[in-house]
């Protein structure tokens, strides 16, 4: 594993780093932030998944996340969308390929060779935090914006032992009933919607709530609302499962980074709250 | 004047405006964030400079000011570096043409024509921002970052009336004195002196010096602290000439905007307290 990048930001250090994935077959990035509370004792770390064309960096340089983090003495972990370097893609699609990983592992050609970021995800690289870095393995959360909010749902609800806390801004919930998820679905697993419900969240949901209380951040001037997020199917999927959830419509926002950082505090201490952290 | 975007952030708007100026006969962009506050009353307004390389968005996205600005009401515009589009640039630098206005009105040859960033700062802008937006052009501050902190300074110094508060991170403060400086004055300016010594902040200082209290962060980590930067020049100055200063340096901090992004709510409170803001 090699440090890219090492940066004081406030009472903390920004890292980079990249290491060769066992999933992806592919050099892989991630960012993480660590606050100088990580330096005496193992921290509570939450997994950062962002949505479609993100690298590790938009989060870490968008979202304005470490000046609470560091506060409330939280790792965060932002991993980059997809594999990158000479694989397949669709460079003239800005969802599908590499960028939008989905956070699915694909079983159809030519994806399934790289294009397991539901493995990485999952798996690998919290055993790699766990290794390397002072983390409380005991207190993970997960959270993430549109693709990446679709990755947080499914991670907590598929490991809600590993992933104990979670909290979204503007997911895909049904990734099987709109354009999005439908294009990827089908290309990266094929034509078979019994694997395709192993990744969308208000099917997994109604197999099996989780004790968490779930987060939910929607803009309502966000331009993918009404075709691609469509929160209410998962409200009224929580709703059938006795799963706990909070979806907060925040008037004037839109699907973009502005509206992450202005309720990044919130999510913040929304899991700090959850893992029982003394601020 | 054309509206390019307008997104909520925080509690307030976070704009993109385009329009023709009449100092660098180009088209010239800048942001602008609109506190709430904004439609009710007249309020103070800062002005970012930005440093080398950057347009009107590196501010806006990565410096994290609106949760403050928000809070205390403050206006925050934010131009671009340079004039833009097919005008005389150096495409292997970025430290001179695009990117790297330095603040100054060009006196050479091809440069005269387009770069006169300082008259578009120091006054189309001003005027232009007072007409179109809800501003207490009485109560204007400068800030800024690398080269935008020697302008901020330079701003500050030479029109204190119009520019009442400022303060700057990483400033270049002696340009006359300083690789980067040198390059782009002997290019803009040519071999003349007395010109370069009109956009020097330790000249500009020793002649006048003002009433307000200048307020610097340094990372101690700065890539470009000895060569370029030189911050305890500006500290001597200030000492003779009886300005008020303050130089804080931060220890482990680097010449990012995750520098700038530990300090802005400091520096917004700088601004604030000076032009006698109740938050």
């Amino acid at each position: 594993m090699q440090q890219i990048s090492n940066q004081r930001c406030f009472a903390g250090q920004q890292q980079v780093y990249q290491h060769a994935s066992v999933s992806t077959r592919t050099a892989m990035r991630f960012s993480i932030y660590l606050p100088d509370q990580a330096r005496e004792a193992h921290c509570p770390a939450l997994f950062w998944l962002s949505g479609l064309t993100c690298t590790e960096e938009n989060f870490t340089v968008k979202a304005g996340a470490q000046r609470m983090a560091s506060q409330l003495g939280l790792i965060i972990i932002a991993p980059d969308t997809s594999p990158r370097g000479d694989i397949p893609d669709d460079p003239d699609a800005y969802d599908l390929g590499k960028g939008a990983g989905f956070y699915v592992d694909a079983s159809e050609q030519p994806w399934q060779t790289h294009y397991q970021m539901h493995s990485y995800i999952a798996a690998e690289l919290p055993a790699l935090i766990t290794q390397h870095f002072p983390v409380d393995s005991r207190r993970f959360g997960v959270f993430g914006h549109s693709m990446g909010g679709h990755g947080a749902l499914i991670m907590h609800l598929r490991y809600p032992r590993l992933f104990k806390t979670v909290s979204a801004y503007a997911p895909i919930v049904a990734p099987s009933r709109v354009p999005w998820g439908q294009k990827v679905l089908s290309t990266y697993l094929g034509d078979n919607p019994a694997a395709w419900l192993e990744y969308d969240a208000c099917e997994l949901v109604g197999r099996q709530a989780t004790s968490a209380h779930i987060l939910i951040d929607q803009g309502d001037a966000d331009e993918f609302l009404e075709q691609q997020l469509q929160p209410q199917r998962f409200i009224q999927a929580c709703q059938s499962a006795g799963q706990s959830v909070q979806l907060r419509m925040q008037p004037g926002f839109d699907h973009s980074y502005y509206c992450i950082a202005s309720f990044i505090d919130d999510h913040l201490q929304h899991h700090a709250n959850a893992l029982r952290i003394d601020a």
